[in-house]
């Protein structure tokens, strides 16, 4: 009776499994073009899945990093958490009347966004400390949530959430139904991407990885926080990736996915490990749908990393040619 | 005929389930006698995992975070880490004659261990970067996968990987059946616990936060490599705690498990969190099985935090009145 039972159940799972697969047999990757770059992520994940593939890499192995800004969102006119401190500074102005008079402040004041960011690092940096430091981890988490609520893209008047890229949540969740572990590997401030990546993308914050300035233990009223100080700490970014990967995720991942030079050492880092390996750059050729920019941009300058991907048969994903929507909203 | 089968699987499915759950009505905390401390987990679990309590959490934040020395496995006489760095400096000497006239290095070669760490915290960072810098990270992962392999412990003369506690192992696997995310949070060298936790723990390396110091991405011979310098980047034990919690984790953890002083502030921050909390010390009273120490002790010191759980109702267990047996190899 026992055995019946368990034949029936194996009998059923194969059909509702076969069911299931038919079902999904709908293209999870569905608003890529057919061509290189996709073929070339559908092969290299069906040869590390398959059971008794000679290059089958078990789950716990199977670490995806993604960069942020122009690999899984927009990136242009400037950073978007850049645009998030000018915001706030703004919003700061009315208890910092001494900035009035003193750079990169007063010209920000004056609409003169080149001209305040004309002291290069030093004055984004200055930037950055009077506007995301001073506060609680949890009044900063608040402050972000709040800005993304309301904010609106300057060209595009969308809320930046909706400025992510169709095909690489596409992506990301085929790659976890495939047994991978989705990481961010940013740039970015890892304290600005936590409080929204896990309902856009999947991504709990556990697994995102950025920049940080230093926090403070304390206890105020009988409760710890975490204090934001005006200090860096680590700059997730260039060589700062491969070492960000090794400290917070301690594994060598099987496949890494950016959009410029700022990400060239993590897909070295990923391709030099043992065994199948995956590295691709997100190309941004499409000036109409979003932005065409490489060699030559201050944002997202792809040029090193544009020559070894060629050297190196790395997929290039053809922003115009390879997707056909770019955002959420152009399904349909 | 389909909906005869999906009746069929479901009805196969039912009972499948039902011996399962049979099957594993043995004990999942076989180890701990019948208490309060037991029942204090047990209680907390039940509560924040059925569906429709009020205290439900869901699976994504369930995050539990565990100290490893005196939490995980044993730390006396000493830490282990430091039984293999001086391990380390025996075996490096040769390349060091300069070490022969040199504290803390000259007292460790008479045997005197004592007189070498007279010289306090900073004869400890210099054993510690003699020994842990100068190589490659991958380099360093086989040096201590390969210590592991052949040393063991100056009293029991086990292998070190058999002084864990088997009570701990089972209430991981408890934690993770009731799908927790488990975490170690140790002050120990996160480099010298990811080599072989993950097989001794079930913990992967993405999900260990510890001490560390800082690695530069490098070219060798056209592969990129870290290497380890002699410089300190994190010291993850007392107000360092809840900072690499919020660091790497990002998401404050609802359940603590520690042993010492050192993991007070670790505690703090996870009771402090809205909704159901859960904190647990581990109390070493058994001299004859383990060791007994606690507010005097210059290992694993347990005093403030001693008072503290008493005066919060904290769970403290009382490794020789709550342990059925200490090591996996006491059980039979």
């Amino acid at each position: 009776m026992k055995r019946t039972l368990l034949i029936a159940l194996a009998l059923g799972l194969a059909l509702v499994f076969g069911d299931l697969a038919m079902a999904q047999s709908s293209d999870p990757l569905s608003s890529w073009n057919d061509g290189k770059a996709k073929q070339s992520i559908t092969e290299f994940v069906a040869k590390v899945t398959e059971k008794g593939s000679p290059e089958f890499v078990p789950p716990a192995e199977r670490i995806a990093v993604f960069d942020n800004d122009g690999t899984l969102w927009a990136e242009q006119p400037m950073y978007f958490q850049l645009l998030f401190a000018l915001d706030r500074v703004k919003a700061l102005a009315p208890k910092h009347p001494e900035w009035k008079d003193k750079e990169p402040f007063a010209s920000l004041f004056k609409g003169d966004v080149k001209a305040a960011l004309a002291g290069g690092e030093r004055a984004v940096l200055e930037i950055v400390m009077a506007t995301h430091a001073g506060m609680t981890t949890a009044e900063f988490e608040k402050i972000v949530k709040d800005w993304l609520a309301t904010a609106r893209h300057p060209t595009t008047r969308r809320p930046y959430t909706e400025m992510v890229y169709q095909p690489m949540l596409e992506l990301l969740a085929y790659l976890r139904a495939s047994g991978f572990k989705t990481f961010i590997v940013s740039g970015g401030g890892i304290e600005f991407m936590r409080p929204w990546v896990e309902s856009v993308y999947g991504i709990p914050p556990e697994q995102v990885v950025g920049s940080s300035i230093k926090t403070k233990y304390e206890m105020r009223d009988g409760k710890p926080v975490l204090v934001r100080l005006p200090e860096l700490n680590f700059v997730n970014d260039e060589d700062g990736k491969p070492i960000g990967i090794h400290t917070q995720i301690g594994r060598r991942p099987i496949a890494a996915f950016g959009n410029s030079d700022g990400d060239l050492q993590m897909l070295q880092w990923t391709t030099a490990g043992q065994g199948p390996r995956f590295a691709l750059y997100v190309h941004h050729t499409d000036a109409e749908r979003e932005w065409a920019y490489d060699r030559d941009s201050s944002i997202g300058r792809l040029d090193k990393g544009l020559d070894e991907a060629r050297a190196r048969d790395w997929t290039i994903v053809d922003m115009k040619r390879d997707w056909k929507v770019v955002y959420p909203i152009d399904r349909r």
